[in-house]
């Protein structure tokens, strides 16, 4: 039952912007690349469309705080905690450190959707083969 | 029958790189960006899941000449032209200019596609109803 | 000395997820698309690289909460409101509407900045010139 | 004096779109991903922008051709092949294969510049040390 996770990544050229530094919104796409693979370490889907089962997590709420930039080439740890566990939402905190520095820290709350009629994304209780293999981190490990 | 299209867009910040230019993958999404404005001013949609309709247009060959850079609020003509129509797919060329002068010039190849088994996608001939709306450009429009 | 400015924009197919709907990171690049087409509108740079003049806007923090998904084709209006204005910071309210209602509010705080040495950027007053431009939305205006 | 090199990665949530498959553009960004990565191996930068040593590599023609659809969680080998190496400069011939089935193929033929007056980029000789580090990779690598 892990309540934290990480992966490494380095700034692509792609992902900077004019001002020679990572473009802001790029940090939402590394929290769900980190997410993702959270999931996959959990053996788990983050999406499932297979009908029947379809399972989304539609973000309600995110944000990011910005304390150092990043450029290129930079490698960076992105490390994800579970910091809230709902019936039909969860959210996480992510926090971006180069060389131990932290340079961002964002949080992402999400909500469990399967599909209604016509396509719809109806809220739906988080499965428990889903729920039962998180656990919510303490305050302790990301206020550090 | 239009052959051609044009819509008028300019450099977003997000667009641009750390050398200070617009980053070259974009302007493949500038490309489907005047495509679609191309189909909704056809009244036709670009991509349709209805089910028992399903139409789409991927992608088999793409490419891009780069002559001259775009930078931050450049605003650029982007202009289509059908080069190719084929039973199954359609070629597009496209050109992008800045004051008059061809900044950069692609080309796009689809193919007609609707939903097989298990959503594979099934080459198509193009419907006739979109079919009867285009008309293939002359090189002289093109190549002036 | 505007308060607000709006843009209307459609939602491109490549701005869409597996999930059918626009990609949450997305909102961040209209946010910031909304906010250069305000300064643009201003006749002020967004940002400058020109030496002696360099002016960036990083952002400290931003944030995004979403009602209802936008989907490919939709076209949506951008409304920004200047929430605050500080020395050297600035806050942006954002609302996406479409048909009028209110799918996706955010905020982005940006501080201004200038060039130091070795690139690094340097916190700023926001010009004169520039903060003579602007004034903040009342309450009301985005609390309708 | 390495002719190839290939880096290993996962299709994100974000990099699909509504018809549920890796969008075309996105390949662009995990070819110059694999070239960036070739040149941290060669331990030289793809891009300076040091004053008096500025070097950047523009490209100015990109095409690639899509065989078969890449999917949200897929791993996918990206192989980078040093296909030209001129004076002034290099093409890429790039292959994307998914459990060894070749899914795209694309080229990338970048300039080698360095900064003139203004800020603009002035065509430049490769650098010795960055053509001595290079080797072309026969036909048969690619063609196998």
């Amino acid at each position: 039952m892990p309540s934290e996770f990480s992966i490494s990544r380095t700034v692509e050229f792609s992902e900077t912007d004019m001002a020679g530094i990572m473009h802001f919104a790029n940090f939402f796409y590394w929290m769900e690349s980190c997410e993702t693979a959270f999931y996959r370490s959990l053996k788990i889907p983050l999406a499932s469309f297979v009908p029947g089962q379809v399972l989304g997590w539609p973000r309600v709420r995110v944000g990011c705080d910005y304390r150092a930039p990043l450029r290129f080439n930079d490698t960076v740890e992105v490390k994800l905690f579970v910091k809230k566990l709902g019936t039909r939402s969860i959210g996480y905190l992510f926090q971006f450190r180069k060389d131990g520095v932290l340079c961002a820290q964002g949080e992402v709350t999400a909500v469990c959707v399967t599909a209604g009629e016509n396509g719809a994304m109806v809220p739906a209780p988080i499965p428990e083969e889903v729920r039962a293999l998180l656990k919510v981190a303490p305050e302790s490990a990301w206020k550090a």
